[in-house]
């Protein structure tokens, strides 16, 4: 990742191939996942029945796993998914939205990361602190406060090395681990944390890079470099015009990001350990 | 109430406390909800499965429960979530979306009144026409243009008086009443009822104030207010555009409300029985 | 239909009787299908529970079926609710979003498709191939590509022969056919297919108009038309600014839509076999 070229391939790639993104996500943010996935260039399908799950994530180039709205007739859902997706050598993200806030949510996270292999872990500081077995203050599906003074940086790099994936932490600054490199992406906007499910469109976007690369890394960088610049040009449209604007300007900002955006206004820094 | 201070104080704890608001919800409008609870300057969470309703209620500020879409698997989600609120003293707000339109509805509306102690009973005037046995004309979820003749007052306030409650009925004039008490709103503007979900995110902002408050009565009648002086702002901004920009622009209002729209801007008169 | 003026009256007769649409639908696009019903003039009321859908359906102007996130607690409430409108002449408008994609869709397309009669079926080409027993090479919920070279009008008409109802199809030309007579539409804009849930809106359009017209074959025509004009307006006011403002103009414009834009746009052939 030694300079932006590498990004501006990844995002010809994902317009270039369109991949199909399978979804089995909550219903709160779904539409914007979705749009999402087509404004990034990709294809969605949201299919959460236990009777088709398997099927359609076998048949996906990537499958997203969101826990935002989980119920027991989904759960099964969920791993049947994942299972079916690491059958296939479908790469799988796993956004566990809400971990720490209820044993529902607990217990589901830990069964998805036991029994399916994750490419990538999408969530913010609290739910990874959570999951790190480090503690967390959060009181719903936001980071809490508490939690963001930390650097995420040797914090997705340590839960990397233990579960053998990729960890995305977002946040005011972002950190991507493979376990040894550590990415922290200084791109992106307060204003995304105004609008519900800026988290899960994330996930949904490191799921429509990986859909059409085998490097999970990269892939996750460039989705949350899309996501931060996105966040920055939209701020810049119509922020001050408030919540509405500003949610319609970042689906903009995503549908006409060009590789040059991309590499123009990246901003990340990288190390090794 | 003798002067609007008290609303733009409410405001200012909404954004200083940014209390946790629980939704048990419909999946038609729950993204404008989860989005007016975060411009109001609340956090919002989803949460239906019954293994983590009452958990995640008990840690809530307030709960909003919404029979928009209501189904066999979250009725008992319902109903231990508003338990669960009443055990830790959470405000409870009620939607009782298209009640008088099946027996589903309504069976489920007469079970949540008799088991749960509601805070805010927030509907439009048909629902709580049927709610109140004065028979009701709805066919679908908006109110019947029959009903809409009355003044909504003094059947908030009996309706208020009989359930121990307070009874926010929004419409052309809003009426909120604690059995004894009326206030009714002349904020607002009829493309309100030309999209989807107004009523619903109405019910989400009395869950945001009453989060952060203990005057349940006041709260309503703030919400109400945010929402039709919002509605003027949108149709001023946006309303000539169509639907589509009123959208937008009502969470666009809702994001820049500030204490001193609200005080310049709220139109009400008060009586007492 | 030797002229435009009967849309003109169709698209008068849902602003004036503002018929209730029920809607069995899918968690993706529901906020847009009950927006563009409202935004053409009528009523949306979405329900999904087996203890309702037949009740709800039953007291409607039309009912939409729409199988884009089905499971096995809607499949039935779908059957009951097609049954229950078949019994009171209420008309069905079928939407087999993904049908080719999986067997529980292939299946569930099947058995409404047996047991209940169908009105007006909405799909893309690669749905009404696989339905037609054509053959499709659909990877998920868009039609897929190589499925589109093909001229949909005949496709349309052997199936409309064949179930006995209207097919439409939708796509760069719509076609419509009620066995005999195909219209096909020119009107629309590739931008429709950069944000998901075009094709649920159009049968959400197609309920509305039935809702108010006995003539199916002229509602789901006026239905095409409307979505196709109202996606080219919406391109030329905001193609330029990205998806998300073009998905707001886009229910701008049908709520700004009139009996004249109808008339003065509507670009389509007839032929009649």
């Amino acid at each position: 990742m030694s300079n932006t070229n590498e990004f501006a391939t990844l995002l010809n790639n994902v317009r270039g191939q369109k991949p199909l993104v399978h979804h089995i996500t909550n219903y709160v943010t779904v539409n914007d996942c979705a749009n999402i996935t087509l404004a990034i260039g990709a294809s969605p399908i949201m299919a959460d029945s236990i009777e088709e799950a398997g099927d359609i994530a076998a048949m996906a180039q990537a499958l997203v796993l969101n826990i935002g709205t989980l119920n027991e007739r989904t759960i099964p859902s969920l791993l049947a998914a994942g299972k079916a997706a690491n059958s296939e050598g479908v790469p799988v993200v796993f956004d566990p939205v809400g971990a720490g806030a209820s044993r529902l949510r607990n217990e589901t996270t830990a069964k998805i990361l036991d029994e399916v292999k994750v490419a990538v872990l999408r969530g913010n500081i609290s739910e990874v602190r959570f999951i790190s077995g480090l503690g967390a203050h959060t009181k719903g599906v936001d980071a809490a406060e508490s939690d963001t003074a930390d650097d995420a940086g040797p914090i997705a790099r340590q839960l990397a090395a233990r579960l053998g994936c990729v960890v995305a932490i977002t946040g005011a600054i972002d950190a991507v681990s493979d376990g040894s490199r550590v990415v922290r992406i200084h791109n992106g906007h307060a204003a995304l944390g105004s609008i519900t499910g800026t988290g899960c469109m994330c996930s949904s976007l490191v799921g429509a890079y990986c859909g059409a690369s085998q490097n999970t890394f990269a892939a996750a960088v460039a989705a949350l470099l899309s996501m931060g610049i996105a966040g920055e040009i939209a701020f810049e449209a119509a922020g001050a015009k408030g919540n509405g604007s500003f949610h319609m300007a970042l689906l903009d900002a995503i549908s006409l990001l060009t590789p040059a955006i991309l590499q123009e206004r990246a901003r990340y820094d990288e190390t090794q350990s």
